[in-house]
């Protein structure tokens, strides 16, 4: 029996949110929807020009585990926060959420990773990202036990961004796949996809990856496609299994031959879309990873992004397990 | 004309909240809706027992600046921080907010205080607050500048836990009266009120405070009675003008032989008390100092009140000036 669900790395970051107008985008040079990266310098400034905002973990990765764990499932984590009071705060969080973190913090500088994430009043929201300690993640930073131990491995895309992340992804991999685990990847940002399109095509085709999550604009930067159609039938082909999400459209599953529609949840209202994607993320592992059929997979993604996006922040403030047999899952 | 409408001074504390159940606090042994005093050790303690939590800037009368501001009132601020991560995120949201803060911050330890906050279903907050470079604040930090061009000069009740916070207190009361204006304070917290009666009382009957505000539970501690009316009869005698607030029932101002009395708003769904009393006072004085007539003072409190208790953490997200004017006030 495996000790673990699901295995989650990624940028180990705390969120630090405001709302904004759409004008303070334009005249900040945010692009909207997207994670932008940025350096220490323009943190300091956008910080400068943001409201009173809260704080609370975030990272892609991070709020997956935090809502495998919620729903109920056995999640672990890697990710590089620094000794400073910002990465007590994600450690904390993610562990009083149970997921098992163990990652060996970043003794000196650079301090933990944060974001800056604006909402505008449509509840998009818009990361600008500064990655402080992550880019300290690297091989020496793969617990084997873990990775051996764990159904399945699942990373974020945005892990090509730090410099030597993908080498503890290959090797994380590399034991998962010995052990007879399975592993996957969510595509994160269709800027993120331009930046590593050729290395994440052969992640999947190489069958480093056995499993995809994308949202339609990632999908279509991939295949660099205005059609969603072709996009899914390209994904089809290059990996086993891929869920693709389409916000208030649902999420489509293809394995093969199979193609599963997936209904999204309905919304009373729209808050914050941050952690949409991770929740949804959350939802299907935990289906897979207990057995369920591939619709039921997909509704539990439904459901855990539905119920994110209706409050502020990216991970559920409710249980997911109890929200979930609510709605009869 | 006065540069600043309200000086607020208190304890600079970032909050840290989660929700729990009621066996939670009885395990715990934190006394419910008050504000527990923890040490270091007790700190450590009670983080590891707490579930995921949210970060956002708070403080009694910082949350009162905070509030004033979003009215459109200037507001001015004294509390010590450190120059930690913490403290970065104080500054950053009350200045981010419109208030002048200029407290040098604390180069060494302790580090910026935190409260941690549970909120129990029924939406009552009991706070287990570490004071730590709290208790660095001193008579060095009083500006006489800002003391003396502030209309009134504000401060917690809560200042009487670190050791020499009275002493600024006492200094800027001189400096505030010295140049015509008026100090209010608030008593806080019935426990604070009975570690601190003789001293509370002096302040008033000195005449070192003109405006006092209190909640029902405070009022009578400091009295040490069971009956409302009898506390509101002895603390008409004692001070120029008192806020007395009630929760639903609303509140009551005395003022000589003057009494109004004040209607809550209505609420749709109450979801965590932190702050009620702190935005009360924000509309209190922001009408106090723009010279409105006591009801309006009143009913603008109540509705920052009624705002605050209606979102998760102390500072209303929403523009308390644009809520006002929806409100007719």
């Amino acid at each position: 029996m495996s000790q673990y669900d699901v295995l989650c790395i990624g940028n180990a970051i705390v969120d630090i949110i405001a709302r904004c107008d759409e004008t303070f985008l334009r005249d900040n040079a945010i692009i909207k929807g997207a994670m932008n990266l940025i350096d220490a310098e323009r943190a300091e400034l956008l910080y400068s020009r943001m409201g009173p905002a809260i704080e609370t973990s975030g990272g892609s990765a991070g709020n997956t585990a935090a809502g495998i764990a919620s729903l109920g499932g056995k999640a672990a984590y890697f990710g590089k926060i620094a000794r400073d009071q910002l990465g007590d705060i994600f450690r904390h969080d993610i562990r009083a959420q149970g997921v098992a973190f163990d990652t060996k913090p970043l003794a000196g500088q650079p301090p933990t990773a944060r974001s800056m994430i604006f909402v505008t009043p449509d509840g998009e929201r818009s990361m600008n990202t500064y990655l402080g300690a992550c880019v300290e993640l690297g091989p020496e930073d793969v617990e084997k036990d873990k990775a051996e131990a764990a159904r399945v491995t699942y990373f974020e895309g945005y892990l090509w961004d730090p410099p030597r992340a993908k080498e503890a992804i290959r090797l994380t991999a590399g034991y998962a796949h010995g052990a007879g685990r399975e592993v996957s990847m969510t595509l994160s940002d269709s800027f993120c996809v331009d930046r590593y399109r050729a290395e994440f095509l052969e992640l999947m085709r190489s069958a480093t990856v056995d499993i995809v999550f994308a949202n339609e604009s990632e999908l279509k930067a991939l295949y660099q496609t205005s059609s969603f159609e072709d996009g899914l039938a390209a994904i089809r082909r290059d990996c086993r299994l891929a869920a693709v999400t389409r916000s208030e459209k649902g999420s489509v599953i293809v394995r093969g031959d199979e193609t599963v529609d997936v209904d999204a949840i309905r919304i009373d209202q729209l808050v914050d879309t941050t952690g949409a994607g991770d929740l949804y993320a959350s939802g299907f592992l935990h289906g897979y990873t207990t057995g369920r059929p591939l619709g039921e997979c997909g509704r539990l993604g439904s459901l855990a992004a539905g119920l994110v996006i209706q409050q502020i922040g990216p991970r559920p403030r409710e249980n997911l397990r109890d929200a979930a047999r609510r709605h009869g899952l």
